[in-house]
C-alpha cells in the first residue's frame, strides 16, 4: 500500500499527469497515488524544490515522491533516485531535491543516491522529452513495488545542488526573500520565526512597514496587511481576506527587511 | 475502504491539497480520496458551501466530507463535525455546512454536532493557519479508520449557519437569483423546477428574454439563449455551446425573474 | 483492482468531476480512478478525442476509459461503449473515440460497440444534461466490477467517426497541422516522423524556418527555436524553455511545412 506523489510543472490540461498514473498502476496496481502539484512554472526547478520540501514531510514513511521539472529532459544530466531517512525521491538530478537534501544533512537522515542506468526498469523505447513517464514513473513503480533500489543503478555521490535563498543577518535585524507566492496571495519568506529570538520586530516590504506578528488572518480586519507565522514556520506577509502580492505588486525574490525595535 | 472527499479553497498549485492527502494516508492508509475542488474563490464560504451541497449526495454512505473555506482560521470559530444521516462533515463551524443540515432536516436524518476539543485526535504543534493539514485531515481519517466521533470532541447543538438564497414568491412569478456560473458559463439559479408545478414561463435576466424550457442544450442552435431544468433540479439559463455568463454579462447574485404567462 | 480513467471538459472549480468518483465507488469501492484531463475546451470533441488517444495507452489492459465531451447530452446522440481490445470506451457517440477506433483498426483489435439502452445500469431518474454522472460513470463502474458490457445494451456497428487530421503529402515534402498545443507551448502536429523516412528536412511555420531535427530541447539554447520527435512519435515545434506558440502566434489548425533538402 505505498504511497507515490507527483510533483511536475506538467500542467492540468494535457493528460500528462495521468498518463504517470497508468505506467505506474501497470506496474503497481496497488499504489495509492497523491498529486502534490501539476502547476509549477514551466522549467522552474527551484519552485519545484520549494513545492516538494513543503509537502513531502507529511507523507508516511516509504513514501515514494516522483518529481519532475526537467528543462535537460535527453541531454546528459542524470535520472535518479535519492533515499533520505525512509523517503525517496525520484526524478532528474538537477537540484529538485535540494531543499530535502539540506533537511536530511541537518537531521543526520540515513542517504543514498543512486543514478538510474538501468533501463530493464524503463518503459520499452524510452523518448527523449517525456522521462516522467519512461523513466521516473516505472522506477517509483518498482520501488513502490517493493524492488531494491540498488539494483536500478549505480551509487552516486553528487547530486546537483541549487543556491537556495537564504535570509542574511543585518545590523538591525534579517534581510529575508520573497520565496512562494501562494493562491492566497500570501508571501513566504525564507526567514524562520525561530532565527527572531522573540524580539520585537517590524517588517519592510515594498515601501509599506508592518509591525509585529499577529497569530492568525481572522484577528485584523480585512484588508489589513500583516505579518504573521506561517504554517511551515516561516515569517510571511499577508492581506486579511485578500492578496498580499497583489496590495504590493510583491514578486518572488523581493527583499522583505526584519527590523528590531 | 472509506472515502474522504475534499472541498476547499486552496488552489492547485501549491501542495496543500497533496498535503491532505500525505496527513490522511499516514493515519488511514485505506481511505480513497476524491477531491470535489480546491478552487472555491478565496474565503467565499458560501461558495463552497453550495459546491459541497450538489456533490456530497452522490457519495456512498459512510463517507467523510472534509471541507475547509476558513477566513477564521486560528481565531475562536470552532472546529467542528456534522453527522448528517450517514455522512461525515469535518470542517471549520462556519456556515460551510449549512446546505447539507438544511437537507437534513428536511428530510429528517439523524444530527450529530461535535465541537473538535481534544488534541490528542489532531498532528502534534497545531499551526495557526492550517487547520485543515493539522485538525481536519487527521480527524478525518481517525473516521475513515472508525474511531468514534464522540471521543473525538464534545457535543454542540448550534452550528453557524448561513443566510442561503432563496427564490421569493411575486405577483406574477417569482425572484430567483442567479447562484452558481459554472465553467461552461452556465448559470444555475435557486429556483426549483418543481416550485413552477408546471405553468408556463418565460424568464427575464439582465434585459433578455428568455421563453419556456428547453429539454436539453442540443435542441437548439448554437449561439441561442436558453432556459432549462439543470442536473439538480435548478432553474438554469444557458447559451447552447456557449457561455451564458458572458453573453448576459451576468453574475452570481444577479436577479432572474420567472413570469408566468 | 480495476482502473477507471476522466477526460472531460467540465474543469475543476464545480466538482463535477468527484462527482463521478462519488457515483462510480457507490458501485465498485475497489476502483482506483485516474484523472486524465478535465480540462478539455468546453464542447470540443477533437481535443477531448486527442488527449484521450495520447493517455490511455499507458494503462493497463481492462481500464475502463470514461471521456464525456457531450455537446449532444439528452438530445438523439446514443450513449456508447467501445471495447477496443482490452480496453473499454465509454460516453457519447458523437466521435471522441474516433483515435482509438481507428488505432484499433490498424493493429487488427478485436472491436465490439454497444449502444448503453438499458437503464437499469443507470442512476435513477437521469437528468437531461448531465449523462457523466447518471450514465456514463455507472456503467463504467459496473464494467469495472466485472457486469458483462453484452448486457448493458444493444451491439452497434456505426459509431461516429471524426474526420482526424492528417498531413498531406505535397511535391516537396509534407503540409502538416497543429494538432495540440501544450502547457509549455509546445505545437504538436499530425506528422509521424517515421512519414519523413530518415531525409534531411527543414520546417516553415508562421513564416518562420526551422532546420533539421534535434535530439531534444536542452541541446539548444533557451529561447532557440526548434523542431524534435515528441513522446509519442510526432513532430513537435518548440521554444527551448519558452513557449512557442505565443512567439509564433501558431494556433491549433496551422499548416506546418515540412521541406525535404
Amino acid at each position: 500500500m505505498t504511497v507515490i506523489t507527483l510533483t511536475t510543472d506538467f500542467g492540468l490540461r494535457d493528460g500528462f499527469g495521468g498518463v504517470l498514473k497508468g505506467v505506474i498502476w501497470s506496474i503497481c496496481p496497488e499504489a495509492r497515488i497523491a498529486d502534490i502539484t501539476h502547476t509549477i512554472a514551466p522549467q522552474n526547478v527551484l519552485e519545484g524544490a520549494l513545492a516538494l520540501a513543503r509537502a513531502a514531510p507529511f507523507f508516511p514513511a516509504g513514501t515514494v515522491h516522483l518529481a519532475v521539472v526537467d528543462p535537460g529532459v535527453g541531454t546528459r544530466r542524470r535520472p535518479m533516485v535519492a533515499r533520505l531517512g525512509g523517503h525517496y525521491f525520484v526524478g532528474p538530478d538537477n537540484g529538485l531535491f535540494t531543499a530535502m537534501i539540506e533537511d536530511a544533512h541537518r537531521r543526520e537522515l540515513a542517504e543514498e543516491y543512486i543514478h538510474l542506468d538501468k533501463p530493464e526498469f524503463w518503459l520499452p523505447g524510452v523518448s527523449q522529452t517525456f522521462h516522467g513517464r519512461d523513466i521516473f514513473a516505472p522506477v517509483s513503480a518498482h520501488l513502490a513495488k517493493g524492488t531494491a533500489l540498488s539494483i536500478m543503478g549505480t551509487p552516486m555521490a553528487d547530486p546537483v545542488l541549487l543556491d537556495l535563498p537564504r535570509p542574511e543577518r543585518t545590523g538591525t535585524g534579517w534581510n529575508s526573500h520573497a520565496v512562494i507566492i501562494d493562491t492566497f496571495g500570501n508571501i513566504t519568506t525564507d526567514l524562520r520565526a525561530e532565527q527572531l529570538e522573540g524580539r520585537a520586530v517590524s517588517f519592510s516590504v515594498r515601501g509599506r512597514q508592518v509591525n509585529g506578528l499577529v497569530e492568525s488572518y481572522g484577528w485584523r480586519r480585512p484588508g489589513e496587511l500583516v505579518a504573521l507565522v506561517d504554517s511551515e514556520g516561516f515569517i510571511e506577509i499577508a492581506v486579511v481576506n485578500g492578496s498580499a502580492a497583489q496590495t504590493l505588486g510583491a514578486l518572488v525574490g523581493d527583499t522583505i527587511q526584519a527590523i528590531y525595535e
